[in-house]
């Protein structure tokens, strides 16, 4: 069996005669796959939806570790994120915003700043992205 | 209504009590994205495997559109990517290779290594990601 830790894999298949696939990994629900009109139908996820929920999901992970680590228990968290694309090819993001709700009892906001600086060491997808985007954080800290 | 040419988004919340969490874009079925243990359980996608699917739908989309275009019609296509991570923090990915079999009358090495090259001025994906990590592709042309 593969060791997650070193290596990962998906597949992607073309599903329909326009840009619909079916993305998957070994144990998941296949994931909807599609672009835009007028090239795609809207049937699934954009490529580029897909990476906002990669990072957001990856800074969500590095965020709730560390601050688990710090005694806190999390009561909720959520990220919207939001990307804003280049106006020339390659469309990539310029900028993605995440906006982040959190609960968990006793929690500061220069704890919760402090923990932000440390996830830029343990996020990988925010350091593969980072030459190119810029990820700025928007947080709300709930009572 | 967002303009998905300009901006995208989407919404992550956490499930449980260690680090399930689902993702979201309106209009598509939720994904169930974690990690894998001792901190996570294994229960859905990770980060970097999300990161996979971006980007092969990406390179996928953006070969599709150009063959097309060029009068091929597409009769099968799928691409199997594999990731290594750094062994260091932040465990990004510092390889991914990308598997492509396509199925096309008519098509030939030249025409599909030509599309290859083409793709990296329209594969937003490639582009926010190329200066961290290096993405081989490896092609299967059937019969």
């Amino acid at each position: 069996m593969l060791d997650k830790s070193k290596q990962l894999t998906a597949s992607l298949s073309l599903v329909n005669d326009r840009l619909l696939f079916e993305g998957s990994v070994e144990g998941n629900s296949s994931v909807a796959i599609d672009y835009i009109p007028p090239f795609g139908d809207n049937l699934g996820y954009t490529s580029l939806e897909l990476m906002l929920l990669s990072l957001s999901s990856c800074v969500g992970t590095a965020l709730l570790v560390l601050l688990r680590r710090g005694g806190k228990t999390i009561e909720k968290f959520s990220i919207k994120s939001e990307g804003i694309r280049r106006e020339v090819h390659p469309t990539a993001f310029e900028e993605i915003h995440l906006n982040i709700e959190i609960k968990a009892a006793n929690l500061t906001s220069p704890e919760f700043e402090k923990a932000l600086t440390l996830i830029e060491n343990i996020c990988p997808v925010w350091y593969m992205i980072k030459g190119s985007t810029k990820v700025v954080f928007h947080y709300k800290i709930e009572d």
